[in-house]
Order: C-alpha cells, then sequence, then structure tokens
C-alpha cells in the first residue's frame, strides 16, 4: 500500500509517519519509484505498536526507539528486552526532591529489596521511584521505613510470577517479545486504572453520601 | 522565619515559592513589612505537599492547586476530595489514539464496571483510561474483552479496601483528607515501581542467564 493508505489503515498522518521513517522507528518500504514505496501489513501493526507505546505507556519515542531496536535484536533476551522496556517506563520525576532524603530512603530501599531477595539489577531505575516514595512520604512528616511497601510488594511479587506465566506460546521469538513489552506497558496503565476506579468505589461506600462521615465535614459527591 | 529561611528548610528556590504564593497555591505570610512577611510550618509542610505532588504524582500545578482547594474546604467530604485528586491523576494519554476503537472500548468498561457491581462515577477519567489500554490491546492483534482485566480488577478491589481501611484516625479532618491523597498519590508510584522490580526479579528467574530460554535466543544481561 502506499503511504497514505498506511495513514489511512494506521489513524496517524502522513507527516508523523514520515518523521518515524526518517527517526528509525518504521523500516522503510519496498521502493516503487523515485518518490514512491510500498508499506505492509507489519508497517501498520509497527505504527500501532509505536502509539501503544507512546500513548497509552507514556513512553519518550527516544525509549520507544531502543525498545524496537531490541525486540529486533536477536541476541537479546526476553530479560534484556524487558529491561530496556523498564528503563523507560521510570521515574516520573522531576527535579526539586530533598537529595539527601532521597540518598538515604535509596539505601533503604536496596536494603528492603535485599531482604526480600529480589533479583533486580542495581541500575533498574524503579529502585529510585521506590525510594522517592518513601521520601516523599518521610519529608510530610510520616514516621515510615520501607516495611510501609510489605503489602504492595507480596502482592506485586504474586502478580509479576503470574504475569510471567501467561507468556504467550508463539513460534515468532519476536512476537513473544512483544506481547511481554505490550502487556508489561498497558496491564500497568490498566492496574493503576482500575485501582483508582475501586478506591472511588469503596469511598463512595464508606465515605459517600449514604457512608460514614470523619469529624466536621459533611458529605458531598465528587 | 523569612522566604530566605523557607527555601532552605523545603529546598524549594525563592523564585519558585514566589511563583507558588502568586497562583495561590502557598497561603500568603505574615506581613511584617512592605517586602517582607513571616512563614511558619505549615508552609514548609505545604510546599512538600505541592512537590510531592508535582513529583512523585506527576500531577500539574493546576490540578494541585483545585486539590489543595480541595482539601480547606469544610464542605466536601473524603470522597468528594479524592475525585478531585483522582480526576487529576489522569489518564496519561495522548492523541493519536483510533477514536473509534475507543469508543467501543468505552462502551465495554462501562459495562464491565457495570457488571462487577462498582460505584463510579460516569465521568471517571479513569474508565477512559482503561478504556484505552483495552483498545491498545485489540489494535495491536490481542482478541480480548473487558474480562482480560478480571485478575488486576479482584487485585485492585481487595486492595483499595484494605487502603481505605488504612485511613488514619486524627483530630484534624484536613490531615486525615491529606494523608488520604498522599497514600493515592504515593503508593500510586510505589505499586508501579514495585510491579516493575517483581517482573524484573521474575524474568531474571525465568528468561535470565541460568533460567529458561525462549526458541532462537541467547541469553543476555538488561
Amino acid at each position: 500500500m502506499r503511504i497514505s493508505d498506511l495513514s489511512t489503515q494506521s489513524g496517524i498522518p502522513v507527516p508523523t509517519i514520515k518523521y518515524y521513517l526518517r527517526e528509525g522507528l518504521l523500516p522503510a518500504g519496498a521502493r516503487t519509484g523515485p518518490n514512491q514505496a510500498d508499506y505492509g501489513e507489519e508497517h501498520v501493526h509497527r505504527l500501532r505498536l509505536i502509539r501503544t507505546l507512546a500513548g497509552v505507556g507514556g513512553l519518550p519515542l527516544a525509549t520507544i526507539h531502543d525498545v524496537l531496536s531490541a525486540l529486533a535484536d536477536p541476541s537479546l533476551s526476553v530479560h534484556a528486552v524487558l529491561g530496556v522496556a523498564h528503563r523507560g517506563l521510570g521515574p516520573r520525576l522531576t527535579d526539586g526532591e530533598n537529595l539527601q532524603e532521597l540518598d538515604e530512603a535509596r539505601i533503604d530501599v536496596d536494603r528492603y529489596l535485599a531482604d526480600l531477595g529480589w533479583r533486580v539489577g542495581a541500575e533498574a531505575p524503579a529502585r529510585r521511584e521506590l525510594a522517592a516514595a518513601l521520601a516523599a512520604l518521610r519529608t510530610l512528616g510520616w514516621r515510615v521505613d520501607a516495611r510501609v511497601f510489605d503489602r504492595y510488594a507480596r502482592l506485586a511479587k504474586r502478580l509479576a510470577a503470574w504475569e510471567l506465566e501467561q507468556t504467550p506460546a508463539d513460534t515468532d521469538p519476536t512476537r513473544v517479545l512483544e506481547a511481554v513489552v505490550v502487556g508489561t506497558v498497558v496491564f500497568e496503565s490498566a492496574l493503576v486504572a482500575l485501582r483508582r476506579l475501586a478506591q472511588e468505589h469503596h469511598s463512595a461506600n464508606r465515605f459517600g453520601r449514604e457512608g460514614r462521615e470523619i469529624p466536621s465535614r459533611t458529605t458531598g459527591d465528587p
């Protein structure tokens, strides 16, 4: 198909497709003329994958480039490709944190993960994200150590074990890897959304119109 | 204390503090001279709260303004304030989704949540985030309906119930509300980080150097 058909099928504007081609995110089509190329279903799929990682996953294009390169590299294991995706996913941090608090929390988190016996790379960005969460609680006056995450850690461990068991059987290893990366990114978004929805549900039952109210506050709809 | 001391104690630069004062995110200090004001511990705490919501939580300043106003409004219930925080938290979406797919997924998600019996506002942004996740899977060729989220929904429901039980007892209702909002935001970040860490742990065991490998891929370190 021509680039205009590729745009129609994928819902992505032609200039954006040309940008992806220039940046190497999308492989070139088969050249059919001086200014024309032929694209196939694999290009449509690739565009959808880019949009999922960028949209639902919130990954920056540079990271998507790394993930797509890793997916195409037969020398990399599933574990390695997942590492590339994870490095791109986090952390969602801005500057302005109290760095001393963060350093202390980082030491606590590293010790905590070691105590849990988790095999995690020393440079995994999620370590810093967890440390930032701990530091944030402390600067707000919560007197907590890393065990405040115990329930979340148990739950995450069981969930991740189940998730990796779901790895699809497929003769094409690139498809398997893609499923692992998509699953990581898309179900993270789904899990976060479902937690908020469930909080709203329980909060409606507990604090809403018919529920118990905290002292000296009247009820109201959100 | 003076604004310079406030900056030292909070780790936030004076120009940023002045910006927060102008935007109404931080209440004015007690005026002590034509160009001078006195700030207290409550200002330090407020600055840390802003930084947590913006940094770990990733909330835009406009949303933080709404959350802080809601916290200070005694006519709003816990449920209402949580709603304001949730509306600010999501969804992390860019444009470029296939809108027809998204509309279909939205209908499926609304029906799914109704089947679950969850009491969730029709305009909760997490509905759209969940629909976007479902639409993303489908455009990538996964033949799934909303029940693909079953395990996540069960887990989120149990977790949220437990989380709301943890609401601290405090005579100051604003402190209680702050704890609920901070808990929602900070533990979301922690949960996401722990899921990634647990995935890396299980992936190391399953796909790493000593683990089982998928066909025609060699192992490698991430």
